[in-house]
């Protein structure tokens, strides 16, 4: 008998099913993606010992779901958000109004399943974090894009398109902003222009859904105003996470919003509870280090971030702008317009290296064919240095440009 | 002014989103629902031990998403997966064919994300896990039950079901079945019956959905055949679960399916991996106790059951018949056709006990509605005791029956 070959799969699954992934065959070389940290900044001697501690005090509450603490999470991760909310983002809460999730991802998904259905319509600054608008896609809504410039949203723009759709008879479901180290730009926004997004969003009775997720990592000396949370808690749908500050391996983010809201995500919220012991180890170890570690890490990525700003301008010279972020681990670079790097997509991952194009971190990719993100915090300065230059000869050998790095000119082919 | 009183979210959530949760106020004093475990049997010392010696070994790695170990997640909580399913299940995988979830609801919502649409059939057993039964129901789905005997699925039933949706030109989208430690049955599929199911489904080329969250947790000298998909591993998406064995506060589980089924799994997985810490754990304790803690725990629930059991024959005597379980957490009870069980859930809860009402774990809810599943891993041998007597008083005050506890004849009202 021959193996049976099992069921015909390609005509069961469900219409519009995402590509198979392909197999995993680990990380390139120069790896500018994704928001991973530096292995080298992760306390683990701190954690073990964190980890250790935190379960032999609470350990046997593993046997419970949520360790009895309830849906929205262990006690104890939701008082750190809380005091950390307060002292560093002006935000006034109590833990019955933080909900822990399984990563920032999880509370994207939340209030888009709350909020959305097909044909709905949303406004998103143009350039956007990529899974946030990959989702937007799958879910069929219709994505607006608001313009940006240096400081983040524009207000000018914000307010026409609120209008145009409330003439049209439309309220957008939300306006999904990232105002304190936006992504991909690094902007923060100015305090002045979140009172006149609030204010708008009012008059149109329009939620704004804030991520904060990098926003714990503002360069020393370079304080952001408030979060809109913080100003007008009954408009805003607030999250952020431990990953940019702690570990992305590590699933422990939160959503916060007034109990309204929130008992509706929580009952969305069909998982169990998300992973205890990381919120045990993040409530345990942040709850003594949290600014120390934040600062000492700001300070590591800001050295990165200035190694990559320098390599960039020695390697592609006048061919490239750099968005310089004010806090964060990725750097936004605009190429000349006659570079689609979507081209170099393939060539680069030949040469070991990995960006995230821009036509992904941006509502209309046609837009943004000529930009991409680069992300620095996991490699080391070394890499970080020798993938860009790798990666400017590979720009090179495919579009002509940059035509020299450093002092050196490049021959053509 | 006036605090500003936000959006009018009741105009913005989408259509059917569900009611509100309510707050958490704390589980009852009797707490015979949900899959908590055993708070005494928490191997405290140990995990305390294990985390902190793999955040020594591995912990850098926290800085990478799934720790550098790409989307199928932490290779040693797999390598783990791969033997246990080989030394108790018979299946013969390799770590490529196991995805590591956040909890087997993970895993249920992949597979249906991967399969299901409105309109679509589905074959579920009867008397089903209620997380599935809702799930499907949200979706939108044709849930033909499948009828069940002292053995688990009836084979015939099954036979004629799949002949009578050939006839109408409908194929299943898959048979969901839980055949070892069957929920709330308690049953153990017998081998012929397993070979007869998956003749059939391979015949009407139906895949199977087996789910064994319990199947670690079978009683001593009881032994289960090998897992369906040990039998026929193209026809079958597995999944199981560590927090049935472990601890449900951790939101470790697994798929395993062939790559063509599994590499849309991990496509339509978009949570940026499950939590590393929790899996780089119950690698490191599970590695080397895997057995005897399973041992162990069983032996503990077994008296556990017997003590449940026994409550029930003292406290209800012939008014209720129990369905004794081969395993697992939990027991099946039915009582006579007149009381209905979802009149007893307000006043138990009155009376700080909660109980599964029989209706939630049907496909059918009218058939079960004198019948409950009591879970007994998490209260204590004295709390199983009273809470199945306050249990009885209840409803004998609520229906009459029943008439005699014990030696105690029930005066009325």
């Amino acid at each position: 008998m021959s193996t049976p070959s099992g069921p015909d799969y390609a005509r069961l699954f469900r219409k519009g099913v995402p590509d198979a992934a392909p197999r995993f065959t680990g990380f390139p070389k120069y790896n500018f993606i994704g928001g991973h940290n530096d292995p080298t900044r992760i306390p683990v001697e701190a954690l073990a010992d964190c980890a250790a501690a935190a379960l032999r005090r609470e350990g046997s509450l593993l046997a419970l779901y949520n360790l009895g603490h309830g849906p929205l999470g262990h006690r104890g991760l939701r008082d750190l958000v809380v005091d950390k909310l307060k002292r560093h983002r002006g935000v006034t809460v109590t833990r019955e109004e933080v909900l822990l999730t399984s990563g920032s991802l999880q509370g994207l998904d939340l209030v888009n399943s709350l909020l959305l259905e097909r044909g709905d319509t949303v406004l998103v600054e143009e350039l956007s974090y990529g899974g946030s608008i990959s989702r937007l896609r799958t879910l069929g809504v219709n994505i607006v894009p608001m313009p940006l410039d240096a400081e983040g949203i524009r207000i000018d723009a914000l307010s026409d398109a609120l209008d145009a759709l409330k003439a049209k008879g439309v309220t957008p479901k939300y306006l999904y902003t990232i105002p304190t180290i936006q992504n991909p730009t690094g902007s923060i926004l100015p305090l002045e222009r979140r009172e006149q997004l609030l204010k708008l969003a009012r008059a149109h009775g329009v939620p704004v859904f804030e991520d904060e997720c990098y926003a714990d990592l503002v360069w020393a000396g370079m304080a952001a105003p408030p979060a809109l949370y913080a100003m007008a808690p009954a408009q805003v749908i607030h999250i952020g996470s431990f990953s940019k500050t702690l570990a992305p391996a590590l699933r422990s983010a939160y959503a916060v919003a007034p109990w309204p809201v929130l008992s509706r995500l929580v009952a969305l919220k069909t998982d169990a509870g998300s992973a205890s012991v990381e919120q045990m180890l993040v409530a345990e170890y942040f709850s003594k280090n949290f600014d120390s570690h934040v600062e000492r890490l700001s300070s590591v990525l800001k050295e990165k971030l200035d190694v990559m700003v320098e390599a960039v301008a020695r390697e592609f010279g006048s061919a490239a702008e750099c968005f310089v972020p004010k806090g964060g681990i990725f750097l936004w670079v605009r190429l000349p317009p006659e570079v689609d790097v979507r081209k170099l997509v393939k060539p680069a991952a030949d040469a070991g290296i990995a960006f995230n194009p821009g036509p992904e971190w941006a509502v209309e990719p046609e837009t943004a064919t000529s930009q991409l993100r680069l992300c620095f915090a996991l490699p080391s300065k070394e890499e970080i240095r020798e993938g860009v230059a790798a990666f400017a000869r590979v720009c090179f050998e495919q579009t002509g440009i940059p035509a020299q790095s450093g002092n050196i000119r490049h021959a053509a082919g």
